[in-house]
């Protein structure tokens, strides 16, 4: 028999022979006017900021809404009306998927403008970010993934933990929405993890210029990138880089 | 201006100053009797088995079924019936989730069954397995997850790998579907990255008593083990491994 205590988003378990700290997955259930919409496996806190992002993303909203969490319930109650009618569907998001409840291919892809011009960045502050973006939180867990939000010249302005990397990425967007940053065109976006689609496309949806990740990107990850003329960087460690697409915002 | 040219499961990135390798990822649509029932950002490569996993981990099929891959465009046939009315469901997941298109808190949790006894387990086996996850695959892209089913000797059976550790699993359990091996009782499960409450669940409902992963478990996935009696073992690196759930079945 394991015993698993909860502690804010962190958790001890007990074991035969073992004393371990895990990060916090749980449902969360994204309410529209009293109705679920969505449920997402998340890392409890700021549960507000992830529901704005995540309908953000979805193009279900343009701004800022009322968002009030319940952490006892894993609940959050989100004030509507949404953009467009998904009464008949829902969305289920793991612990490391963005986009659910779509059921034809055309349909992945959510509507995003072309990235403007955006700022032009140093290569060593490019590949220096995810050291910035780990000193200020401490995982102690080793499950966690991080977003964080980054100005030209590489100052930290937003970070956010979850067990589910889109997770972190919405709460930064739903962050950066109710501090009116968005569209987020000087900023930079950092992700701990691997670059997937759905990683560009939230971070493109948000008008972000430049995401960079410490790991690879995906073969459509990529194309996407290229496509929003958007500036994607991946494998930043050790003091270097590599410079997928949008080369001419990187000095 | 980025080039991207898709090779099977690979792709080259061609862009100015950078050659680089990467993992394709790409929308499969999983259709049943003709109807789209899901779409999963996958890998291209053992679509038929994906289709066979995902459907049984979602408790919407018992055994096989005849599934036909078309791989140029993306999509993959399942024969019905399926075991309960999905039809006004539909599914999305992205490369790192699995179960979609649920809009309930209890409805996330598939039935299954609580672990047999299963297998006793050297623990300096249950260390090696990763080492010996990686050593028949070679991702030259940075990029993709692995999941391997292993003998409780730790022999290798099968592996297969995908941007999406879901599908690798999905993979993985369609396949032993077609060898006539599910329920896992004498098997053991082993992933390349962190142990979700998803993985753990696609492990239970398949039979698997034992599940090892590279990463951190979250504490979901330990209560989920805990309360299925199923063996959860992660950071399993360097001759160590952690023990959460289960503890009598390694040695």
């Amino acid at each position: 028999m394991t015993e698993v205590h909860v502690h804010g988003a962190h958790a001890t378990v007990q074991a035969p022979g073992l004393e371990d700290e895990v990060a916090v997955e749980e449902p969360l259930e994204i309410r529209v006017d009293g109705a679920a919409l969505a449920v997402t496996m998340r890392t409890p806190g700021n549960d507000d900021e992830l529901a704005l992002g995540f309908l953000f993303g979805e193009g279900l909203i343009d701004g800022v809404r009322s968002a009030e969490p319940t952490l006892e319930a894993n609940t959050v109650e989100v004030a509507g009306p949404l953009l467009r009618d998904v009464a008949a569907r829902s969305f289920y998001t793991s612990s490391s998927c963005g986009v659910c409840g779509k059921g034809a291919l055309e349909e992945v892809a959510v509507h995003s403008e072309v990235a403007r011009a955006g700022p032009e960045l140093s290569r060593d502050v490019v590949a220096d970010l995810p050291e910035r973006l780990r000193q200020p939180t401490f995982d102690r867990t080793g499950g966690l993934h991080a977003t964080g939000l980054f100005t030209a010249t590489g100052e930290l302005v937003c970070v956010r933990e979850d067990v589910g990397r889109h997770n972190a990425m919405d709460k930064v967007i739903g962050w950066a929405l109710r501090e009116g940053l968005v569209p987020l065109h000087p900023h930079v976006l950092c992700v701990s993890g691997r670059l997937s689609f759905e990683l560009v496309q939230k971070a493109a949806v948000a008008g972000a210029p430049v995401l960079v990740g410490v790991g690879a990107p995906s073969s459509l990850a990529v194309r996407l990138a290229d496509d929003r003329g958007m500036t994607l960087c991946g494998f930043a460690r050790g003091g270097r880089v590599n410079v997928y697409t949008g080369p001419e915002r990187v000095r």
